[in-house]
């Protein structure tokens, strides 16, 4: 499940109407979003003194209804730091989260069974030297479990320091677009950007089934052709992203030509860390999105299958490491 | 200099009249190519049966004559293996190679003041596991002063056993296009890509002055968008391609940002080395060609200046391993 | 001038803040906009209840204030037809057009002194069968000197028959995105589209005389590469657009080679009206944007000038018609 | 069947062996090919001596045979004007070709039951101002049915004169690269463009049918996006090319949305040619190779079915003259 669940319209201090935020999903292909209108900052409340903060939602839920989008209700309770910008999303009612203490509302929208997540800890805004770092008052809400999960990406930044603490306090690593204006000049999708967003392993297209998962940490970030993730979602995912498609050996050498293929929109960065070397390059192989590279390996001796071991450096599981995967395949003889 | 010293025609077995290599080069921004014949392979003979062998070249000569384009007179001496295949350049008569003895043809090269290197030893004509392994013969050549570089890059293969020859032997590191048919087709130039090439250091653009670079090993081979060569020259070369262009801190932050311009035709992919994180990416940084690239740098203090370190996986200084740079600039403050 | 006098913000039914409407004027290099709220259709009042019309007006002013971007301040009085919807601008408060009667309100908007203009008169919803006609009230305002212009082009629309109402009552012809959207995705202008623009022959770049203009006719709409209007204004415009840069005969031949200019973002579709053949095509010539392009003239003698004729079908001057341009420049010998 | 019957290698004046001339043909999807030597011009015969004229075409015929690409063995019968250049092709041997009589060659050629036809009659090399003229010579050769075809475009050229002669003679319209060098140069493939072909309606894919064929006169020469032939041939082949994929009224409307599919590589120009005016553009329509361009037609009534007629203006009959093409198809009701 792709999916967004950061994001600001004219019912808080976006500029666009709950609309373009559907259609803009729609056409990047999102699974999920939430318009997490800020609770506490209004800028436009002057033309817009609505007064239920449901609205955004709603309207979003009404021009989505034709598609199969869901529509994730949600807030940003926006505070100054700690504990700073947090999202309560899945929600049930966002007028309940108008409580001025900063630690009610937590409880509050866990009342209403959210799923919590701390927003830009690495904003310099907030933290003059953009290292995301945690505080007491987040250790009480981690300890409390009043909060689940951490913005590892956000709009246009990463932060290793946010992934470190996500791993170290089993929080669910997220990364969303935060976007106010509009999707494609932000992320300048036309000349081949993505925003970024959180793949979501849920069993199920539906909110609980969604929900179910972020709460077990089952998610990866894609972030500028970069995923970020634990092992055990993001090594699945790349070994079901890049495969074998064919092997065999070429006329009557022990060089085997294997065809590796890229099913998806992401460009791979490999690096071989097998014993055998490449025939056609260096160990660096790069796959694009969509493309079928092929490799020539020395293997020596004829094998009767072949297994491939890379470092993935275009993705992260750990701040500084990058996962390894397996490709294995048997070998045609022609 | 960038150089093809290994180039056909239909004076051996090429497709093409020696115009069209002339040509190819000038559209490619060369400064030097050889076109080496097979001496001993001439499978168009029955119509083509030019007793000088040096016609080839004297074709090219008066077609570049009004171009800033240098044509070496080369051979191509094609025996068995071993020795294989080797060039010998900067001849002065092609029709004296004429010699049975595989011995005595570089020998009489080098009578001529050839130099002399040794093509594609990973050939899987010859070598069926493509792995290029040094034969008593060529240690011998290598220890007469005989053989002086060996193709590390030949066509569309790269041999990281050829490298280590290289360097265990201090044997130049060559890469070249072995073109029979068309460079654009075979290299897919206008889709972007490019013939493998020679980037020779040498101090003039004359023939003497890159014959002497070459003689020296002063040599980087540019291929697929891979660098390979020795440190001392690679380094250097790298870092005059990627530098700091500004650096100064946003706003009131200790988050640097400094922008980093690829002023070359190569895509360089680097990763971090520094003790800094960023705040844009993880630590993989990809600067495509002519692109200026921005890294917001977490300092954790206002630095007066900065030092950056990438290993260049895109770049090879021995098998299996990548060079480290160091880019320097003072930071402008605001 | 390029303005764009007919637009929509979630101040009637558009779906963004004005912000938006700045920033997508500002790239698109326009000159001037309008923010054409509905008087009379507010379908987002519930959310937007604010009392000031000249609010849309206001936040783009203050938007714009560090641009060189004109904002005018104009309304859409929307109707049933006839009327239908016109467009009022530079008018001075927008609150004073809340007006019942359909023909008090063009006397307000005068009174105000505005330029007036018949939107979309081919709409299919107020027009089933898609073709403008002028209704009496319409020859009554007309007469009464209660309208300026009229929409030829609208979003992407183009109506031949308004063009004839335009040049059959002397009205301004104006052309607009009608944008309620985003004009990205309207007018596919990642992909090399554009919006429909009004080009003003203004004297200086201030509201006062792209208002002196508009009432005095000086307009060229432009459409799809399609340019629309009087000859008076289409054919210096395109004369400007389209020149000859170098015109000389090649070798010993009475063959006249020309490179002609295009140094505008239209395409230009050019049939050959001189008595001359070309060397190089049949008598369709198209000049793509930003293009030299090279003609072989046969003219049989040396000529010492050339004079070149074009019917220009990309472009129209009344319906089914399009305007002849005269290209001239003496010829170098060499 | 698309064919190119004017070629050179390096058995004449061209700058490559025949292997070459069939990649090139197959990668631009060519159905025939002849390698047209010149028969008295023999630049490189130092070093190529060959005694046997056919040689070329044998060459390349081997190189063909496991591809289904037709070779035709032609000769470039090379003399001053007049005759000129003519090429004779479906030749049996092209050394009997060596006459020295410049009609003498023609009969020749004819007991061989050639086709023959004009070579570049606009070449300025022959005509200084580039405008073909028969002469007596040539109105001799037509008449004693000597030769068949003209070439309408040459290269990068195209005349109208010979087109008119074409006509006024009953001669084959012959379009062909008359290529020395590399086709993806000369004519910018890469980038989009095509080189000149002849489009022949044959009834098989054979010689045989070819051959009848062209004596038949059925061509249509394609030459950069521009279509030129009989109306006979010309408007059925552009009528197989662009064809209305559905039509349909929208909404309640009298307004007919009508999609226009071009299955082709050519751009097409059209100009509307019936009574009703379009809803979305002026008169000139244009599609784009691959395209399917809407089209919306204000037919006043709602009708049982469309007739559409364009003059097609990137098609040419007759000099300065364009054909006429009706596109029909019943009316959808949804």
């Amino acid at each position: 499940m792709k999916c967004d669940f950061h994001q600001h319209t004219v019912f808080s201090d976006g500029s666009v109407w709950p609309d373009i935020r559907v259609k803009e999903a729609l056409m990047d292909g999102l699974d999920a979003i939430s318009l997490t209108e800020h609770l506490e900052y209004q800028p436009h409340k002057a033309d817009i003194p609505h007064p239920d903060r449901n609205r955004s939602f709603e309207i979003a839920l009404k021009e989505a209804k034709d598609h199969d989008l869901l529509i994730v209700k949600g807030s940003e309770i926006t505070r100054r730091m700690p504990p700073g910008h947090n999202n309560a999303i899945f929600i049930s009612d966002a007028n309940k989260l108008l409580v001025d203490d900063s630690v009610a509302v937590f409880r509050e929208a866990k009342k209403q069974n959210a799923f919590i997540f701390w927003n830009h800890p690495n904003w310099t805004n907030q933290r003059k030297d953009g290292i995301a770092t945690l505080t007491d008052m987040h250790r009480m809400l981690i300890k409390e479990k009043l909060l689940d999960g951490i913005e590892v990406v956000n709009d246009k930044t990463y932060s290793d320091e946010a992934l470190r603490i996500a791993l170290d306090n089993n929080l669910t690593i997220m990364g969303t677009s935060d976007i106010h204006g509009l999707i494609d000049w932000e992320f300048g999708v036309p000349k081949g950007g993505h925003r970024p967003i959180t793949l979501v392993f849920s069993k199920e297209k539906t909110e609980a089934s969604i929900q179910e998962a972020l709460f077990n940490r089952r998610t990866v970030v894609f972030y500028k052709n970069l995923l970020i993730g634990r092992n055990e979602y993001l090594i699945p995912l790349i070994e079901q992203s890049i495969k074998i498609k064919t092997a065999k050996y070429t006329g009557n050498t022990q060089v085997l030509s294997v065809d590796i293929e890229n099913s998806t929109n992401a460009e791979f960065s490999l690096l071989n860390k097998t014993v055998y070397t490449f025939h056609n390059s260096g160990e660096l192989v790069t796959v694009k999105p969509g493309e079928i590279v092929n490799i020539l390996i020395k293997t020596k001796e004829r094998l009767p299958a072949i297994t491939l071991l890379f470092e993935v450096i275009s993705a992260i599981n750990e701040p500084g490491k990058h996962p390894q995967i397996t490709l294995r395949s048997a070998v045609t003889t022609n």
